[in-house]
């Protein structure tokens, strides 16, 4: 069983080793921090031989409230867990760079950020980050940019195989690669909003 | 008063115009589409005087359910509804590069957005753009290409002034013209999944 955030490709790899071997792969990655594995409300995706999937029940219920099963192959349950964390990327960079607009326009960001969840999002993702970057509490890390980068790579290097073109994954990864230069690597991911406000300056042109 | 998504530099120009003229403008973009003003749950963001915004109490509520005043200057309302649609323009690029790959890797889209609403987003506006990319249904469009296109250019025309870099919002613009040149300026905006799918091929090197 592999609970993991790892490439579909070196999961498909292990797959077939196990095959080799007789022995069976179950991926069930994870969706959520350990304060939700405390109060069994992760959301569990899973892929892999249904037959021994079923012996897993009680576990799953001890740690989750959600499971998915999404096909017979491993790694699929792994595409899912890596295109989570990039539309997670996706989100940052929106934040970030809206946020830092609307910082040089006078707009406060947490009052942004209230209006936008109010009236588009309803989201506590959204609100969530949303107010991480407003309040700039970047540590203690809920999770590392240095991980964000990993995730990214894994992306980028899975869409390369395929020949699939990701504009905004490049320009995640270069924000990512930016941010640990400037030594936030060990900050949370969010911090991506301090590079897109650090290279728009901080103070200059602002409207108040 | 002017409901209208304008660019807050001109809604500035106006608002200078009016105090010559010794006249009071208002500016109150909405959140929501026509179905929302019927229900009266339009998110309604307001900026100016704050006596004469009184007045109109009894109009904003037969149109929406949460109101805002963001600040005395007209412009700065006008600044919160052009942040938050360069914010679902982010959403959108994020939707169709995920989808994209996942589709390629054999994960079917509406699995895909069911399983990420679940487990990160909680988010109507999550879900209901994630099937709408997942259905191919931007015909007729909700808002057009022809208008995020609109609406991205106001964002860069007023980030550019301000001397903020803005590297998604380049790829959204760059997204917008690509798709108005293939022919989808009427679809709906959401349709920047099909420049993003296009671009990577449909078939080839699939997962299965």
């Amino acid at each position: 069983m592999s609970f993991s955030t790892l490439s579909p490709t070196f999961v498909e790899e292990m797959t077939q080793e196990h095959e080799r071997r007789g022995q069976i792969l179950i991926s069930c990655p994870v969706f959520g921090r350990p304060d939700r594995a405390d109060a069994a409300t992760l959301t569990i995706v899973t892929a892999g031989d249904r037959e021994v999937l079923a012996l897993m029940e009680d576990l799953f219920q001890a740690l989750g409230s959600d499971l998915f099963h999404v096909g017979d192959r491993p790694s699929k349950a792994n595409w899912v867990k890596i295109l989570g964390n990039f539309t997670l990327g996706g989100l940052l960079e929106t934040l970030s760079e809206s946020l830092s607009l609307g910082e040089r326009a006078g707009i406060n960001p947490e009052t942004l950020v209230e209006i936008l969840d109010t009236a588009l999002y309803h989201s506590p993702v959204f609100r969530g980050y949303g107010n991480l970057m407003a309040t700039e509490k970047w540590d203690p890390a809920g999770f590392r940019m240095k991980l964000g980068l990993k995730d990214i790579r894994l992306v980028l290097k899975e869409s390369d195989a395929l020949e699939v073109s990701l504009p905004l994954a490049d320009l995640i990864h270069s924000g990512f690669i930016s941010g640990i230069h400037r030594g936030y690597g060990e900050l949370d991911w969010s911090a991506l909003k301090k590079v897109r406000a650090d290279d728009s300056g901080r103070e200059e042109n602002s409207i108040s």
